[in-house]
């Protein structure tokens, strides 16, 4: 198969965007990322979404958004893997590159969620988890983390107060991300008084909903080259893996095993290992989860990832920089969309794009998006292959890689 | 790219299956195709699906069908192109395969339909519509069909009695495929006298729901040979294209131009036209549908497609058999699932197994499959390599191809 490039980034800011439609959201997104690569259309379309057809009563989003943004008579279809869709269609779009049947693909993850009350997102949320064995029980998503949660901290000794570094980080870095939900930050006090949802996850393990979208263009690697400022940016590995799609059929709920299994994949093919990464956009949807990530990815031991919170390891300048754009925590976690804002992130932090939270020589980043209670794992690396761009000074001032905000 | 060939298929009967979930439809589907093809497992699953999350509640149909057939930790995904998301699924399978990326994938195309009152179905099924511009105005998607038919009725001159032999030609197909839902012939008159839905549609216009699943799995085509009685089945074109997503878009209402672009793409990719086509699963949702697919195609002239089905040009020994099991019409319309009955309905005529039903020689399927009222099409053209097999007297009878009826 061939080398596939990104040769081109783009979002909208994540919100409630009360004046936009689906169609709207999604196709800002995709005319940033044609615009960002120069390009006026891509070959075809794979869009990653989770909940149009509950929230929005649209489906066929591959058509739709083909039509919105006049890419009329071609390829495109949609992907859903939950959370997890994001990634799912960014995967296809890549495989479709690679195998050559098209030259360009255009992914983009989009969500609307806002125009419907609270409960009925809730149930549509549900919908990632087991309808007949879990949902029907009455647990609903946010529930089903906070068992693994209680369960973890009971196992491993920690206290709810540890997991505060997780959502510090991601608000601290939030701050510096135009395009972030949540630009503020957040004490260990107001972490621990914050509301109670479904002990012990309160208001501030949880990440905020929202509507989103974000994009990409894939291309031939052997058609782009790096340039001044812009180094060329080169999918290295992709890897998908399944769990049980109900927690209670795990050996070990507490350990992230398609998390693991495609993440080694991923290592494995782009021949890297955790301490070769610079930064990792992992799926932060609750405290706990990035915990479990950590662990799973090889860059803590068992009952461990919370350790590398609270020895300040995952900020900006730590061992394992997460969450370096606000992550799910605070850039907010449009679902079906946020895998593709982790692909958009980890691409402007190799072009050096982040100014104060840019992680210095950011060459290798590693994004997962999962889908349900880790029962869809997507794990993608992305390598930037630059030519010392950050000591020729080349690299001045962040891109601007959306039209919004 | 790798060529691909179709190794097993399999199905369950369309009906009304209260007695079995979602996911007993889509395994029992799953554990037919691996044992046609004598396989334990694939490398990947692929589902199509357009209406669980709506219907049944449950996303995530990849990790979820997964899960249940015990193929743990193996990558799986489900596409949505609304009732073309059953070939859209197997063009992502073929992909994967094509591209060298799995050595094998199962496709699985399912749906549960009938545990909700109609009412919900109908909500459901519009969502394949445009739900800002025409979902809002209150049309459903039968009623978008009756525009289309009533159109071309004063376009062309045609009575609706004269569509009748389309309904008449499914059914009579249907009465000998043991998967099908309405096993019983009907007469003009009947079809002419039917309950009308919204004019000029009425009910034997119209194809039915059901709850069913359909499998295939595909493998390098260099990994399988021609044996007796089972002739090396491949696919020798693919393509995807779109439409606007609502009618009152498009130019012609009456064209369906994105049939037409994909149809074309696969005569050239396959090196045949239409007069080598030896049978035609067209998307017979309503007979207005098999008539603008067959102009579409290339098998009559604008307004003429009529004049095949009243000159019986359609039957099984046609110049163009369609519906060669009972189409949408008669076999039934699991949304989700019928792109995949196509293709398994291809391969059993390839095969030669369909009996009194059987298409002389047939060696060229082509399966097309219809997002919305053409908003996205697939294509795809089906070859069977065989040594001659009808002459040896190799095929004798049919194969069973599924676990039930």
């Amino acid at each position: 198969m061939r080398k596939v490039a990104i040769l081109g980034v783009g979002q909208t800011a994540v919100g409630e965007h009360w004046d936009k439609s689906l169609r709207e959201i999604g196709g800002e997104a995709a005319f940033a990322a044609l615009q960002d690569a120069g390009m006026e259309r891509a070959d075809c379309l794979y869009v990653g979404n989770m909940l149009s057809p509950l929230v929005d009563g649209q489906n066929q989003l591959g058509a739709f958004l083909a039509d919105w943004i006049g890419a009329w008579h071609q390829e495109a279809t949609k992907l859903e893997a939950a959370c997890g869709s994001g990634a799912a269609a960014f995967r296809a779009g890549l495989m479709a590159v690679a195998s050559g049947e098209v030259d360009s693909a255009l992914v983009v993850g989009v969500e609307k969620m806002t125009d419907k009350a609270g409960h009925d997102v809730t149930a549509a949320l549900a919908t990632a988890a087991d309808a007949d064995y879990e949902v029907e029980q009455g647990v609903s998503f946010v529930g089903l983390n906070a068992l693994i949660m209680k369960r973890y901290m009971h196992e491993f000794g920690w206290k709810h107060g540890d997991f505060a570094a997780f959502s510090i980080n991601a608000h601290a870095n939030a701050v510096h991300n135009p395009f972030a939900r949540l630009r503020e930050t957040i004490s260990p006090e107001r972490f621990e008084t914050s509301a109670m949802i479904a002990t012990p996850i309160n208001l501030l393990d949880a990440s905020p909903i929202g509507d989103g979208a974000a994009a990409a263009i894939l291309v031939p690697a052997d058609r782009v080259t790096s340039g001044p400022g812009r180094p060329r940016v080169i999918v290295t590995a992709s890897a998908s893996a399944t769990d049980t799609i109900a927690v209670h059929s795990r050996r070990d709920p507490m350990f992230l095993a398609a998390a693991a299994q495609s993440a080694k994949q991923c290592y494995d093919m782009a021949g890297v290992g955790p301490p070769d990464v610079d930064l990792f956009e992992l799926h932060d949807a609750f405290s706990i989860m990035s915990a479990l990530s950590l662990e799973a990815c090889g860059f803590a031991d068992r009952g461990q990832g919370v350790r590398l919170g609270l020895d300040g390891e995952i900020s900006i300048t730590g061992r394992v920089p997460i969450c370096t754009r606000g992550g799910l925590k605070a850039r907010g976690h449009p679902v079906g969309a946020t895998g593709m804002y982790q692909i958009v992130e980890i691409v402007q932090q190799l072009r050096g794009e982040c100014g104060e939270t840019q992680v210095k020589s950011a060459s290798i980043g590693m994004a997962q998006n999962i889908g349900g209670s880790g029962a869809t794992v997507l794990t993608h690396i992305i390598k930037a292959e630059k030519r010392d761009l950050h000591k020729r000074g080349y690299v001045r001032r962040a891109r601007n890689t959306g039209l919004a905000p």
